[in-house]
């Protein structure tokens, strides 16, 4: 080893001793007669000296020429800081290494993006992104990426200790029915044959089971060809796992555990458990939403039965149509929203599809007013105010359409004015479940017009439905619901799953539901199929989403910060600059030779 | 859960209790009034009985109608076996399930693989991969997956307890400098652009430890489009790390305490450290392959400065010619291979090139004789005879030809007789060490004519030079050994690394060396030698097989077997069948929308 410590190692104890110790100049300060500098590595900051007596003229001249970001090698005896010199922010701030000996080991330019912590300014991400070898020395993503590592070895753990086989299924494999764009790899060898890439590891998993694996965990690198965003990436990471012999139940019944150790030992944070279950049913009433945001209230108040009886005409028309009227009471919203507060949430709520903001303020005497007014009866509004538990100063906001127009915009409210009004501590963490989806619902849009209409599969084909629905596949499939489960933290849909039909007749009616014939259903999932055939025992699973745990747990606004080498949305830029694309000029030529 | 217990968790102390199991039918009894039957899961097996008078006849009834590999859940009684009917290669042998309650989970058709612990014979490879789901139920692969969790688990851990990170490094990505052929793959979003599918994480690890990681650890999936061979996968794993401020033999050391482990906690073996090391030069000298089998000797010795003394025409025309005469000597190698043996070992190495196969026999009088013995002299046999330590019974084998000719036939004596001979314990495990790798070697055969006889790099382009070698790039490159290091199981290479070059002096020498320009360097390693400009530490690392390892740990003969998916070499004929490769058909139409 080419040093004694690392930078985070030393302590007052270890006063007296001669130590060497390897990193990064974080920074330094030149006093004329010596230099101060901060040494940095993964472990920490040790401050070193290069000052007369214990340190040679020749070290100290030669230390004149250390600029950041250089890499060295020191060697010196440990000494106590001067009396009140002490720094508190590092593990070795008590303590200075007077140099002795000092070996250049490289030397760097001036770096565009500076990693030391005395540069409390962020560059903008696109140069943070071309020199991502510096950007990843900051302590802010060298804290990201432990904390990854962490997560993802507490998962490993807890699995594994629950008699979870970590399995390796296949990157170069079959299509898999996901639905999004699946990644093509040409195959040279089976000339004009493709691999895709996985969306998932589901239909493997599930060969797991049937191949009496019994439970199944990995983290697995899963793959869309799909547009960039800010939450996601082409290439994501999950934690997959399958089980067999289980119900619903005990899938939530593992993860509840799993998040309890995880909050327990990366954030210190007691959850109780059973986590909460609420239906998607449920969610949708009191939230308009799958995933809600359960760190705050704002919930939805159905007033349709109202509505008839004010004058106001658009919301007679909407509910004369067989629409919804709905609304959510802000506390204190009325103060906190001006007029132009108001314009802006109008504004805000016509991107969603809405016409219009209808609203009332809740004055010192109780009363909902605005510009509406005049078209409720005082009996009305006193009855509408009771429903929504309205108190003085508070705003009341409404969406009047269709039962999903109306979810769309009071969850786009809602959460909205979570963040605006601070509803939320942001350091708090809201673990739930939205249990029961809906087995099917109908295509709304889609490439091929014949599919509009049409049921389609809301998880993938091969979810069950519950025990109680299975007769609804015969006399109403709107009313079906699913063994699927959602794990939502602070708002986002942490992950999900279902259990899985082993029963031949029912996949068989779920495909025919689908509009899926024999032929298709062989030549899509054949393989699978096949082995259903041969003993399938009742099994189901879950994914969780690495990158978006990482991110919920470490508090990061952009996924791109928790992971090493994301891809960017200026990708081409970055071409032949940064790490994660192919150079294309390099490749054309191997694209010839492969015949592509 | 649908289950009480495990098939492999009841024991006496059991008795009495109620308990449900789930499982698959192993094998059935019918004994007229009523059923035996072994279940079986991943944990064991459990003999559960429908006799009456505990079984109500008619669940009796309904157990007839079991087959092989139908899921099943029972319930009833744990009692113990009648005297003598105890069977004592299971577990849960001791006791048996007397049943009272029944529920067929499902049905299976005919298996054509039986897993089945009562079925030894093995059907044949292509019919195990056709229907994997049946032959991952095999105890003998479930016991190749668990090892190989173990394995993995155990690599994990022994990492994360040094301070390793684990950080994922993209899949889709640039292409690495591995020399083989990467796969590509197109992008829908970037038009016309690749990213190839990497070969190791190599560039990104060496930027994680620019970054300042210090200390890297990934099981990494790696890819190379090239041709399945026994032992040898398209996607395969490894096991990745790299570390910074470390030399050479830190990380060897480090190894070495990996390689501790795995063998106490897998196979109970004692491996005493450091393991043996051995320069490539030795390994070439005394075994003619850099991946030794150490586990006999067989050890080849130089006798060309001999040869020159025997009227054997084709031994002086070789040494005139300025090649070696080497040969070994194998220890009752005379009784072992008759007349017609060797016959078969001279066919052997003219498969590896060589014209034919000199030999003696060593008779009861220590003398060393053949159908050439009338070219040497008494006493030139007798000094052979002696360099040799030959004994009566032995058989002496020669190679005469340029030097890596008689490595390479002598090489493939040693292995094939060490195997033919039984020369060791089957189940001996030996790990060692070699080391000082050329930095390069002259390109024989290339698809581009001009790079024939010039300098190519034996690892790759950023490997460091001994210290002791650096002056050699200049004065006599042929000299320069680099600081590599392979780490050998059983005569395999069961992986290795090597120190990076951190000087860019030394790194521009080398790649004048090999012939790379400054644009051609820039094109290639761009990212990677910006990165090294920025405070580059001394770095370096390793990457084992995994796959190799579980197969050499378990004791497998095929790479396939230790692994859930593999492809296959007829992979066409399982295209649609097997996972594992994408239907063509399907996938045609998504390969012209995506231009390809």
């Amino acid at each position: 080893m080419l040093r004694t410590h690392t930078c985070g190692d030393l302590r007052l104890t270890d006063k007296g001793t001669t130590v060497t110790l390897c990193g990064w100049v974080d920074s330094y300060r030149d006093h004329g007669g010596g230099l101060f500098v901060d040494l940095r590595d993964r472990y920490g900051i040790t401050q070193v000296v290069f000052n007369p007596p214990d340190t040679p003229q020749d070290i100290i001249d030669a230390s004149k020429d250390l600029r950041a970001e250089y890499v060295i090698q020191v060697t010196g005896k440990v000494e106590p800081r001067p009396e009140g010199m002490a720094n508190r922010k590092h593990a070795s701030g008590e303590i200075e290494l007077r140099v002795t000996e000092l070996k250049l080991l490289n030397k760097s330019k001036a770096p565009p993006v500076s990693p030391s912590e005395s540069i409390t300014e962020i560059p903008n991400e696109d140069l943070r992104l071309k020199h991502r070898f510096l950007d990843l020395r900051r302590p802010v993503m060298q804290r990201a990426m432990i904390l990854r590592d962490k997560i993802t070895k507490g998962m490993r753990d807890y699995f594994a200790d629950l008699n979870f086989i970590d399995v390796e299924t296949p990157i170069l494999g079959r299509s898999t029915p996901e639905g999004a764009r699946d990644y093509l790899v040409p195959s040279r060898v089976h000339h004009g044959k493709f691999y895709a890439l996985p969306q998932s590891p589901q239909l493997y998993k599930q060969i797991l089971m049937i191949a009496g694996y019994d439970r199944y965990v990995q983290v697995a690198r899963c793959f869309r060809d799909e547009d960039l965003r800010a939450d996601r990436q082409p290439e994501f990471t999950q934690l997959d796992l399958e089980m067999a012999f289980i119900d619903d139940d005990d899938i939530m019944t593992l993860i509840d555990g799993l998040v309890v150790k995880l909050a327990k030992d990366l954030l210190d944070i007691d959850v109780p458990t059973p986590l909460p279950r609420m239906t998607y049913d449920e969610a949708m009433r009191r939230f308009g939403h799958d995933a809600p945001d359960l760190r705050y209230g704002l919930e939805i108040v159905d007033l349709t039965d109202l509505a008839p009886q004010s004058d106001f005409g658009v919301f007679k028309s909407v509910t004369d149509a067989g629409g919804h009227v709905r609304a959510i009471c802000v506390p204190g919203g009325a103060n906190h929203y001006s007029r132009r507060g108001i314009d802006a949430l109008t504004e805000f709520v016509k991107g969603l599809g809405a016409k219009g903001l209808a609203y009332f303020r809740v004055n010192e005497e109780g009363v909902l007013d605005s510009n509406i007014a005049k078209f409720f009866s005082e009996e009305l509004r006193a009855e509408m105010g009771t429903r929504l538990d309205a108190k003085p100063g508070d705003l009341v906001l409404f969406s009047a359409d269709k039962w999903l127009g109306t979810c769309k915009v009071l969850h786009g409210l809602r959460k909205k004015i979570g963040e605006e009004m601070k509803l939320y501590d942001p350091k708090a963490m809201n673990f739930s479940w939205v249990v029961q989806f809906p087995m099917f619902e109908r295509t709304e849009d889609a490439d091929n017009p014949q599919a509009i209409g049409k049921w389609s599969a809301m998880h993938h084909p091969f979810t069950a439905p519950l025990d109680d629905s299975v007769d609804h596949l015969d006399d109403d499939p709107a009313k079906c619901r699913a063994k699927a489960y959602d794990l939502i933290i602070n708002g986002y849909e942490a992950g999900g799953g279902t259990i899985r039909i082993h029963d031949p007749e029912v996949q068989s009616k779920v495909f025919g539901l689908l509009g899926i014939d024999k032929e298709t259903a062989q030549d899509r999932f054949g393989f699978l199929l096949e082995a259903l055939a041969y003993g399938a025992p009742p099994h189901g699973g879950i994914a969780l989403g690495l990158d978006r745990m990482v991110m919920l747990f470490g508090g990061f606004d952009n996924i791109r910060d928790v992971i090493a080498f994301p891809k960017t949305q200026k990708a081409t830029d970055l071409m032949t600059e940064a790490p994660g694309l192919v150079d294309a000029k390099q490749l054309k030529e191997l694209a010839i030779k492969t015949d592509l």
